[in-house]
C-alpha cells in the first residue's frame, strides 16, 4: 500500500517533462495526490473544435495563443498544423514550440531591446534552415530603432506593429498615422514589417452579444485602419492580426483580416461563463481538493487549496455572479449548491455559499474530493508544472502533460 | 555575444536543482533576462538576525516557516540548527528538507487522511533512524481517528491540535474543552498528542503597536487555554506553538509559549511595511523588469512584468497606503517618484501614478530596468522557481537559489 502510494508519486509527481503518455498510469481520480489540476480531454477538444470551425467557415486563419496551456500536448491539439502557426507570450514558449518543430510564430508580447539576442539565436540556430519565422511586436520607434540595430539584411527580423484598439493596454493609436509611419520607417530597410497585431483586452468588460459583437468589430476596424495607412505609404502589411477569447466567438466580420487568436477557449473559465462565451458545461480545467476542515457554525469548508493552487485571480469579482476564487463541483464534476471558494490563503481555500446567500446545509466531510472551475484558467493552470488528463470517460486519469513553466 | 548571452540563459536559467554557488555566475543586475526574482542577501539576513535576536531575548524556541521561501538556501540560513526545527505547508517541502537532513519538522497544515500513507513513508524510510519528527495537525475527531488507525502504536505519529485564536482560519476554539478532549482521546493510545499549535491570521488586520500587541496576546492566551485544558484531563502537551509575522514583532510575552513561527519576515514586503512590522528598506524581494512600451498620454510605463512574475494579490488594497501590484524601485532599489504596478495582465504591468495621484512626469525609455516591491512576498515568490542573489554590494548577482515547486 504504501510502496504503491510511493510509486504513484514518483509517476504523477515527477515523471520527467517529455514523457509519453503511459496507460499504466490511468487511475481514479480519488487516487491523486491534492491539490493537482486537472483537464477534461473531451470538454477541451469540443472547445477547440468549436473555435476552428466557427474560423474555418468564416475563412480566416487561426493562430492559437499558446500561453493558457502552456504544453506541447494541448499546443499540437491546438495548432492546425504540427508546424503552427502559434501565439507565444515568452521566448520560453517559443522555445519549446521551436525545439518540438514548429516554424511559424508570433511572440505578442511588446519586444525588450535586451531579448533579441534570444531570438537572433533562436532564428539562426532553429528557423533559418527550416524556412520558419518568429516574428515579434513593438509599438515604438526606439524598439523599431534597436529592432533594425540587431537585424542583419539578408535574414530581416519579421514585425508586427502593435495596434490599440480600444485602451486596454499597449499600441500605437490605429489612426496614429505619424507613429506607424515612423515605425515603419525606421525598421526599414533592416528589420522587415509584416503587419499589424491588435487584441481586444477590453472586450472582457462587455456584457451583451451586441457589446461583445461591437468589441469585435472595434477590434477588427482598428488593425484593418492600421494596415490599410501603413499600404497607403507603401508598406505591404501582409498580416493583419486580431483577437481574444471573447471577440473571437462574436465577430460579425473578419473583413480584411488575416487571422484570428485566441488563447483561454481551450478551456473556458468563470469569466467567460460570466461574459457569455461559454457555459459551466463548457469549462475543461480545474482543481482537485481535499476537504481538511470545518468551521461549521459558520459554514465553512477548509480544503488543501489555496492561491498556490487556485491563484489570486478575483477576475469575476466585477461580473453579475462573483464566482470567488472558483465554483466547487463533486469529483464528477457537478456543482455542489452554489458553493464557492470565498477566501484564500497559501494551502488553505475556505469554501462556503456566496456571501449574502443562505449557509450551505451540505456536509462534505473530511477527505472528500472536490473540483474547483477556475475564475480565470490561464492564472490556475500557471500555478501548476503539469496536467492531470482525464479520459473521455471522465472519471479517470489517463495521462500526465508536462507545463512549461519560466520565461 | 550572442553565445555569451545564450551560455547566460543556460547557467542562470537552466542551472540544476543542486548546483552550488558559482563565483563565475556573478553577474550585473542589468545582464539579467526579465522578469526574475531578486533577494537581496544582506537585507535577508538582517531581518533573520532581527527576529532570532529578539525571540533569543526573549527565550522561546524558533521554529521558522520555510513556506515563504521554499528553498535549501535560505531554509538553512533560517533554521537555527542545520536539521531544524522547521515549520513547512506542504510535505513537498518536508520532503526536501528531509532528504537534506532535517529532523523536525512541523507539517502546518490541517492533515488530510489521503495525505497518511506519505507521512508514513517518510516517517519510516527517513526518520525513525534518526531519530526525527514530522509532526501534523488536525482539528476534528474524524481526522484524530484517520491519524490513530494510520499509526503504529511501536512508533506513534506525532500530532498537534490546531487552535484558532481568532476566527481566521481552522482550529478548535482554545475553550471548547468537549472537542479538544474528545481529539486527544481518539489520537490515543496509538497516535501521541504533543499538543497544540495556533496562528494568529487575523494580525494582517490590526492597526497600530496597540493592536498589534493584543493580537499577539489573544495568540498565546489561546495556544496556553487549549493546552491547559488539555494537560488538566492529563495529557502531557509539551509544545504550545504559536507564530505570524505580526505577533512574533509585537508580543509582549511568551508564557506558557514554547516556540515561535514566522515565515514572511524573512524577505518582508509592503503589507508587513503597511502593518509598521518593516519598512520599505527592509524588503529584501523584489521582481526585477524592463520597461516594454508606453501610454504616454496616459502616464503609463508598461514593463515585462504581469501577474506571472508579480502574482494578482493585492495584499495592501484595504490598507491605508495602497500600493497596488507592487513598488516601482530603480535597478539600485529606490523607490521611483511614488509609482506603482496598477494593473497586470498575464506578461505585461502597467506601471502608472497611484489612483488620485497627479501624473508622474519621469520618463522611463525602452530598456530600462526596474525593481518591483513585491505586495505580498509569499505570492510573488511562487511565482518563481528561483532566486538570483543580490550580494552584499548591492549591484551584482552571485548566486542562483532554486525554489521547490508543487505539492
Amino acid at each position: 500500500m504504501v510502496i504503491s502510494i510511493m510509486e504513484r508519486t514518483r509517476m504523477t509527481k515527477l515523471a520527467p517533462a517529455n514523457a509519453p503518455s503511459d496507460p499504466s498510469l490511468s487511475c481514479p481520480l480519488t487516487s491523486l495526490e491534492t491539490p493537482c489540476l486537472l483537464v477534461d480531454e473531451a470538454r477541451m477538444e469540443r472547445n477547440i473544435d468549436r473555435l476552428r470551425t466557427r474560423l474555418h467557415e468564416a475563412d480566416v486563419a487561426f493562430r492559437p495563443h499558446l500561453k493558457t496551456a502552456k504544453s506541447w500536448e494541448i499546443s499540437r491539439r491546438l495548432m492546425t498544423r504540427p508546424n503552427g502557426p502559434a501565439t507565444v507570450s515568452t521566448l520560453r514558449e517559443a522555445e519549446e514550440l521551436i525545439w518540438r518543430g514548429v516554424t511559424d510564430i508570433i511572440y505578442a508580447v511588446g519586444m525588450a531591446p535586451d531579448k533579441l539576442p534570444r531570438v537572433q539565436v533562436l532564428r539562426s540556430a532553429f528557423l533559418r534552415e527550416r524556412g520558419g519565422v518568429l516574428t515579434i511586436l513593438l509599438d515604438s520607434v526606439e524598439q523599431a530603432v534597436a529592432v533594425a540595430a540587431a537585424s542583419d539584411p539578408a535574414d530581416p527580423i519579421p514585425v508586427l506593429i502593435e495596434v490599440d484598439c480600444d485602451g486596454h493596454r499597449s499600441g500605437v493609436k490605429p489612426h496614429d498615422f505619424t507613429l506607424l509611419l515612423a515605425i515603419a520607417g525606421a525598421l526599414s530597410p533592416r528589420a522587415r514589417l509584416m503587419g499589424v497585431l491588435t487584441h481586444a483586452g477590453e472586450s472582457y468588460e462587455a456584457r451583451g452579444s451586441a457589446a461583445l459583437a461591437a468589441a469585435a468589430e472595434q477590434e477588427r476596424a482598428a488593425a484593418v485602419m492600421a494596415a490599410e495607412i501603413l499600404r497607403a505609404a507603401g508598406w505591404p502589411c501582409p498580416v493583419v492580426s486580431v483577437g481574444s477569447t471573447p471577440t473571437a466567438f462574436s465577430a460579425q466580420s473578419y473583413a480584411g483580416v488575416t487571422e484570428v487568436r485566441a488563447g483561454v477557449f481551450v478551456f473556458f473559465d468563470l469569466v467567460q461563463a460570466g461574459i457569455g462565451i461559454c457555459t459551466q458545461d463548457d469549462i475543461a480545467l480545474s482543481v482537485l481538493a481535499t476537504v481538511i476542515g470545518h468551521q461549521r457554525e459558520k459554514g465553512w469548508t477548509i480544503i488543501d487549496a489555496g492561491w498556490t493552487a487556485l491563484s489570486c485571480d478575483r477576475g469575476t469579482a466585477g461580473q453579475v455572479v462573483d464566482q470567488g476564487y472558483g465554483l466547487v463541483c463533486d469529483v464528477a464534476g457537478r456543482p455542489v449548491s452554489g458553493l464557492i471558494v470565498t477566501s484564500v490563503n497559501q494551502e488553505h481555500g475556505i469554501v462556503a455559499a456566496r456571501p449574502g446567500a443562505p449557509r450551505s446545509d451540505c456536509e462534505l466531510p473530511i477527505g472528500t474530493r472536490l473540483r474547483i472551475l477556475p475564475s480565470h484558467a490561464c492564472a490556475t493552470a500557471t500555478q501548476h508544472d503539469r496536467y492531470h488528463v482525464i479520459g473521455s470517460g471522465g472519471t479517470e486519469v489517463t495521462a500526465v502533460w508536462p507545463r512549461f513553466t519560466g520565461w
